[in-house]
């Protein structure tokens, strides 16, 4: 199952390139990651409030095509478990119906000691 | 007449307080002056693209309560024009009813050389 | 007494005006604000960690001059206390012996239960 | 041969689980690539200036340690050229001697007509 949202390229994301910085498309996967949690009813302030913590591993991006100023884009979000552990958010950012950045986000989760416990059951 | 816009809270606004870091709500800002010329059928692009540049002068902004993580606040924005050179923009962020933080920002236009130009009738 | 300190403009700080944006000089001020504090032996965690938050109540800066990429400038700052309880930041960005941007930051203290206190006898 | 530049975390960087936000170590890399180009004398505002961009096709990174207010750490970048067309930044942030992310930046290189061009003999 997919998630997707929508968003619009301001100047905050722009570089001096006339296109979106690099970095900012990983600000945009999160905020996929976010929402899609918040699609289940759940939000990010209240799992951390309850001391679960995801927090990220590792994180790629491969980027096809830039966006720019003005642009409507779809962050589109799957999530998967490859172990009882690590939970993946395979994301893409879509313009057009055009595909522009892809990546792959593994995330883990920490308790209030910031040991690793098993992934909350709430992803998708 | 005002112009409203919504928007939620991510990681990336936020700092290790805890809270909405203060730099970024002059990016918030900005959204709603991209939005107000958006309302209008206009876009900030499209603008620059007839070489026509919207740039700040000045800011100023009072902070009066944060906002946190997954918190959904509006963007209001007035525009006016104080003289012929000088396109103001009072702005304020509300969430649940109240006031978060008031500014103006105060803008000029220039042409594609950086020469003052009279500011264009596009917003409000 | 003036704090002087230099940093270089790269791609995170620009925008596709090609020039640093506008919320950017803001984090360049704060930089200057910790670096002040860091010059009398303290640091901001270091305070945060004893339950002192040094919190911005207003901020307003103009704008004169544009940064743009690879420029070296430097944020200069001067602490001043116009109350017991209110800090103020008077504070510019200049390149090159000129200057760019001029701002006042107004800070309050808060205790860890975001109770106001006396601001605390730490900067300059 | 390793290009390394130190920098100070600031709020700017943190986030509401305090540390550094997961997309601005990606930032940093960008900064220790600017400073590799920038220790051969040249500049990337230089580059753009004479239409020779240098722009990014793929960023991975992996998150073993996170950074926190205050911190002090180096950038470390070493350049290879896996292909005529490809420029490799492998790249860590390290803090204390120990090692807090690592990543790999694949980079292309386009003319002013965003045309692939040979990568320039520039980095390392």
């Amino acid at each position: 199952m997919e998630h997707r949202i929508s968003y619009t390229v301001y100047y905050e994301d722009t570089d001096s390139l006339g296109v979106v910085y690099y970095a900012n498309y990983f600000k945009f996967f999160e905020r996929g990651r976010s929402e899609l949690l918040g699609a289940s009813g759940r939000s990010v302030a209240e799992l951390n409030a309850q001391g679960i913590l995801v927090v990220v591993h590792s994180a790629s991006a491969t980027f096809k095509k830039p966006l720019t100023l003005g642009d409507r884009f779809d962050v589109v979000t799957q999530f998967s478990l490859p172990s009882p552990y690590r939970g993946r958010f395979t994301q893409r950012i879509e313009c057009g119906g055009e595909l522009y950045v892809d990546g792959v986000i593994d995330t883990v989760s920490l308790d209030r000691q910031q040991n690793l416990i098993e992934f909350p059951a709430l992803f998708g």
